[in-house]
């Protein structure tokens, strides 16, 4: 659900397809050494970002990813594996590979562990960037599961009154799904704002409401900063102690304890900028109650949310996902609008590494 | 975590010592014929807030509980029951009694499941007022568990863009066990505020800040209402979009979906004034790392944490659970502090159900 201000022109766009954009993210991958599986598992995330709108999360970052595998950040092969298991929890490592092997893997164990014991959750320690968290949940609602899964990273949000970053954007995401309405699809940082609506507000050059960020004085900045530094940090969900700011950064918390804590990879101050430790959960509905009626319920409750009277200025009162769900309509038939200079850069990226240009 | 502006003045405190108090409330449940196990099941649950100064949550309570037992609208001994069961879920229905008892049973099967598959949520239909939600991850961190509890309820709350309320305050309580520090307990509304607020604000005859409530026109509202009325409605967390109104919001239909439709209960606009459906989650940490090694990285993230540099104006940077647990060391040794109106009720409830009067 962007804000209106921060919406980019898209008059440089170049219109790719999903399977053509999916594969020239695979060779990418596959020409760094990653293999087969993970290089898919990875591209079918990305891909699925740009189809959902949510073009920070998707294909263009595959030449950042790519880059980190060359200069040996990120192992193009790290050996994903359990710590520790039992029926419905495993704690695994991601061997600081690609954090998308690790995330997915941990996400499909949580699921096939929901269906045998009715839920499992997994957490996934020495973790790298896992791109768009409302892929796992997804990943749960086409199994007819409710899904939760978050990540923590370094510090650029400050606690509720406090003069320093101390936690990163640390996001939450959730999925269930509903019968003939689209699922319900939930993916929010604990921040104010995500980081790259400051990079984008920059971009513009439109200056910052209060409530967004703020200098080490607790004054709020006007000016969109050029990168992180310890000048300045993000609110907590809420901006401000009145309007709830105690409540995000106290979530922000929960999602440290169950990623970095409970992993034992480490809470937000000790991660260094690209590390994601994760949790991912999954509940078999059909352990509850019988899967249709649950989902229709979900469809009820669903109307009723769209049906509320909306406050003037709003057209429709909207369900988390509903944004998400009609770009991606309209992109899987239409095609995905990239900016010109991402697709530069990952045409540069695939002759780079010697793999086929095929966008 | 109070706001200043709403702090009561407790020159008409009435000082009573927290098991005089348990059993009072005893007394009085066990005089409208609830059982002796609920009664002291829903004491020690009134008790705990009351001795953590979450006062709106406190044994001045009972007198409403028997009052409506004694109407009918509360059953005096809910017959509590599974209704669906797996190795690490179940769905149980609290019949309609006192909403202690099934939250209570549901916690307590949700750490059993955890003890023996890692993990373990219990959802609870046909639930009434289940009191301080904090109380349940409590129980889990008692025993060196993780634990997370929700509930919904009847609407007050509207979802971002709408005029109208569709969703109870229905919060979210997340606890974790700590070494040497006291434990994280996170207990808050996924509205801007709790509802309680409002009527502290109207006693006090301080207005409402802007991004609280709001009328049907969605203008905030300054002057704090008598009561519920179709006529105004809470904003969810954030107060406004612009500092994450659109979060809260997201939150709060995940727990009715957690609470309401899994459980079947029904979410927030099906719920009556007194109904809550109830989620209860409970890990086991050992099953994922040696529970000593979670603590004491606990430990250093809430140091880290209280370290943290604090803004102008703040004079320490608290963490989750540290006014209640500091309220709580001084009323379990120099008693709980009642406003005289309550222990006046109390008595008075005590003698008209003929139970004796202690406090």
């Amino acid at each position: 659900m962007a804000l209106d201000f921060l919406k980019v022109k898209t008059a440089d766009a170049v219109v790719v397809k999903a399977p053509q954009l999916r594969q020239q993210v695979v060779e990418i991958l596959i020409a760094v050494k990653v293999t087969r599986q993970d290089a898919e598992i990875t591209a079918d995330i990305l891909v699925e970002s740009d189809l959902r709108g949510v073009d920070s999360h998707g294909c263009g970052n595959v030449v950042g990813y790519a880059t980190r595998i060359q200069q040996g950040t990120t192992k193009a092969q790290g050996d994903v594996r359990v710590i520790s298991e039992s029926p419905s929890s495993a704690l695994i490592t991601n061997d600081w590979g690609l954090g998308f092997a690790g995330a997915h893997t941990a996400m499909s164990m949580a699921m096939d562990k929901a269906a045998e014991t009715g839920m499992g959750a997994v957490t996934v320690r020495d973790g790298q960037h896992i791109g768009m968290l409302m892929y796992y949940p997804l990943m749960c609602v086409r199994r007819d599961m409710i899904g939760l899964a978050m990540t923590n990273g370094a510090p650029c949000v400050r606690p509720a009154g406090g003069a320093q970053a101390m936690l990163g954007t640390n996001p939450i995401a959730f999925g269930a799904p509903a019968g003939e309405e689209p699922p319900f699809l939930y993916d929010a940082a604990t921040s104010v704002v995500a980081m790259g609506k400051i990079g984008i507000a920059r971009r513009l050059g439109v200056p910052l409401p209060p409530g967004w960020a703020a200098d080490r004085e607790g004054d709020w900045i006007k000016e969109p900063p050029a990168g992180r530094s310890p000048n300045w940090s993000l609110a907590p969900v809420g901006g401000d102690r009145v309007r709830g700011a105690h409540k995000g950064y106290g979530l922000s918390v929960m999602v440290d304890i169950l990623c970095g804590v409970l992993s034992g990879g480490g809470y937000s101050a000790l991660c260094r900028e690209g590390d994601n430790h994760t949790f991912m959960l999954a509940m078999d509905i059909s352990k509850y109650r019988p899967i249709d009626e649950f989902k229709s319920m979900m469809d009820d409750m669903i109307r009723a949310l769209h049906a509320t009277p909306p406050e003037p200025g709003t057209e429709k009162v909207l369900v988390a996902g509903d944004p998400e769900h009609e770009t991606y309509l309209e992109r899987s038939t239409r095609g995905i609008p990239l900016h010109r200079s991402i697709v530069d850069n990952m045409r540069a990226k695939a002759k780079e590494v010697r793999a086929p240009v095929l966008i």
